[in-house]
């Protein structure tokens, strides 16, 4: 019989059409999933996720679940699934969980972290998984204009929502910071807008630049428009770090 | 008239047959500069590498030297070449040198880094740039083993000499740490032999999983005897780090 399992995925965006299956015969990181469980199964499996990450945005702690008949146990389960997945896409931890567990509809959190590479030049290591900005960035501005996306607020401005939604969200924490030639923008909120976390990293680094001042960028996130947004930041610095469910 | 100008180069090196030229049509990293540095020059140009890493082996800090005609200054070059390069090759720094400089004859030290992810789950993200290894690795004893390896001596086991020479190199720094999840090997030395910085990382990993010990690591350097290295470590865990010269 058919059990519910949950699963932490992470993955390298970079070869894909995003996380959610498409029509036609675009790579999707849902569509390897259900392939290689549909091999072990020996017949299709659908799986739900958490968060629908764009094209080319990578997960650290992305969640997954679905239902499967399986006797070995679920660590033999979490090997197979790392030995047929490609090497872009791994199962970092896996677990039978109570039955009607649902990964998006469930979740009260989730974290982004928006990695940008800050130096006059490029850097051939690593340039699949940071933004490069050449123009010296300071990360305390940054960090100042973020405080205000801090709460329940209407974010239109920094996104669409998905049909129907309205655009109020309750962001928890927005922290920017760097380590070096890596500044890096860590937001966590109960959901997000489409492109969000890409809109706000976009704005704030017209902060950091000096091509906005904090006030722009708090006028800016106030006047609820999505036509004032600075710039969307492309979806290779982008990583879903986590997603927090009650207990 | 043709200037002599000295570069430091990273590059990825995950797409290439390794930096030296070859003669079929395979990617190189010499054949990617000179194929950029002949359209600026709209000519044939021959560029020297310090180091001649192998296939599929990362550089943070190559150092290569060309003579080319170019009236518009080295910060103009520098600009151009990373403009035509791909991105996963890149132009860190360019100066004019002295006539004559020679960036594998002239100079005095090398230094390689070796990273292994050590983790019983491997990572998509990053996955070109760390040797997974997923037994528990002990960085301690790693280093103490490491050790052995300092001084002037004879490193048959650790590599094969370019020809007639003979495998004697002096090295200065061997270290072993672990950083969470990553642990890295950084070697200085006057001159490796080929393939010496992966026999000696394999060789380690080795002593890390406690598949040797210490004194059999030692007893394998001093044997002197190639077929006595313990494995050799793939090469997309390695790195090229600096070129020391004089003054």
């Amino acid at each position: 019989m058919a059990q519910p399992y949950r699963a932490l995925i992470a993955y390298d965006g970079t070869a894909y059409a995003g996380f959610q299956r498409q029509r036609e015969g675009q790579p999707t990181i849902q569509g390897e999933l259900e392939r290689v469980l549909a091999e072990l199964a020996q017949g299709p499996i659908r799986i739900k996720g958490a968060g629908r990450t764009d094209s080319g945005v990578h997960a650290r702690g992305q969640v997954i679940g679905f239902e499967l008949e399986w006797r070995h146990g679920p660590g033999a389960l979490q090997q197979a699934l790392n030995a047929y997945l490609p090497a872009d896409i791994a199962v970092l931890n896996l677990e039978q969980c109570e039955a009607g567990f649902h990964p998006r509809f469930d979740a009260r959190r989730r974290a982004y972290e928006y990695i940008i590479y800050n130096a006059a030049v490029r850097s051939p290591i690593g340039r699949q998984y940071a933004w490069h900005v050449k123009r010296p960035l300071d990360e305390y501005k940054m960090n100042q204009a973020a405080q205000a996306l801090v709460g329940v607020q209407d974010f239109a401005t920094f996104g669409q929502p998905p049909q129907g939604e309205n655009t109020v969200r309750e962001l928890f924490t927005a922290v920017c910071r760097r380590d070096g030639k890596q500044v890096s923008i860590f937001i966590e909120a109960n959901a997000f807008l489409q492109r969000m976390v890409r809109s706000i990293a976009g704005s704030l680094k017209l902060v950091g630049e000096g091509s906005w001042s904090v006030e722009q960028f708090v006028t800016a996130l106030e006047a609820c428009d999505r036509s004032r947004c600075g710039t969307v930041a492309p979806p290779h610095g982008l990583y879903l770090v986590s997603v927090t469910y009650d207990q």
